[in-house]
């Protein structure tokens, strides 16, 4: 059986992703990453969405960016915004993308993985440069040439099949494979039980996809 | 003044590249990882080198590539062999500098630093496809495209300036820079004090080309 790594926040596009490659028939090894964000609702939703989902593995990994600073999602001296100007938003993790493919290439390369699904997209959060296809491309040949595999030519491929997708379709496409999107929180300031706050970007791009998607908004939220 | 980040294994390569770019006028940040070798004397050898270095600060980062297994340096499972046979040798850790590199353009683009030293060396070690030119070539392509400081042109530079350097020509490049090779550890199965085995590959390259330089061996063995 193909084996796919796949990259688990434990937001919708991530498990949507986790849905896809297995619907590819892949054997899926969950990689997920503890990396001093603010709360831990996300990785007990990886947990969970794992378990359901029966992967084949999964793994968290500590990894400590919170330490070097710079952005919201990790910095408690910066506050997240309810609303992002243009440009790079200030929650924004450098590098994030980056630390965790190469992590997931380590683990793609022991296990003689065939592929690395990550659920990056470029429409919602066209604001961060690792989420660009030009980037996955220029990803995609670095792997090649930094790996055993890669440089005879068995290395893992980068699938990242959201990242032209707006959160309409990503929802639509995940309904179709049955993705319980309740285990799933995509709010940047989630309580401990994963309950969101419904105001800040990342809450209102969600609900408004499942509203237009003509879906049921299976979100748990505060209050 | 300029900043360096300077990955700093605690071995002769990565000493030698910190006091290049100090050499060269940068403010120095040492970035070592403990990432599941077999012994701490590295990073203890690290440790001690960046104090006496003088570095603006040095961070170790716990990374579990470890626990992916796959290489005779993290995983007991695998003996590392006194001799390497030709091709990439087994103590070659999957994806490793791809991690360190990716990590380090983290702390980078947080610290706005011009620069990413890393002593990777592709003559002694042709064998490992993440120390060759073109894979530096990739992953700084990779890298403008990942962060913010790049896409804006004001991206870390990745120095490699060892990388077509003979073991000899970077002892007499560190000599000249007043380098203390008694500090540093190269050997795979150094004690816990640093004293190194003498018979593995690592030692006989590096006891060799002290002699081929003309320069006494400080290193401290076993007995």
């Amino acid at each position: 059986m193909k084996k796919a790594i796949v990259l688990l926040s434990g937001g919708l596009d991530s498990t949507t992703c986790l849905a896809i490659a297995k619907d590819a028939g892949y054997a899926c090894y969950g990689l997920s990453f503890s990396y001093g964000q603010r709360h831990s609702a996300e990785l007990e939703a990886a947990k969970r969405i794992a378990k359901q989902a029966n992967v084949a593995s999964h793994r968290i990994i500590p990894i400590d960016l919170g330490g070097f600073g710079g952005s919201a999602l990790t910095d408690d001296n910066i506050d997240v915004p309810e609303s992002e100007a243009d440009g790079i938003p200030v929650t924004y993790v450098p590098a994030r993308n980056t630390v965790f493919l190469s992590i997931g290439l380590a683990w793609a390369e022991v296990l003689q993985a065939d592929a690395i699904y990550a659920g990056v997209n470029a429409v919602d959060y066209s604001g961060y440069p690792d989420c660009r296809p030009e980037y996955i491309d220029a990803f995609q040949k670095m792997a090649d040439l930094a790996t055993k595999a890669g440089i005879e030519g068995q290395g893992a491929k980068l699938e990242t099949p959201l990242i032209d997708k707006t959160k309409v379709e990503i929802i639509q496409w995940g309904n179709r494979l049955s993705v319980d999107y309740s285990k799933t929180v995509s709010c940047y300031q989630a309580d401990s039980n994963g309950r969101a706050c419904g105001r800040c970007d990342s809450c209102r791009i969600r609900a408004e996809a499942f509203k237009q998607a003509k879906l049921p908004d299976p979100t748990v939220y505060i209050d």
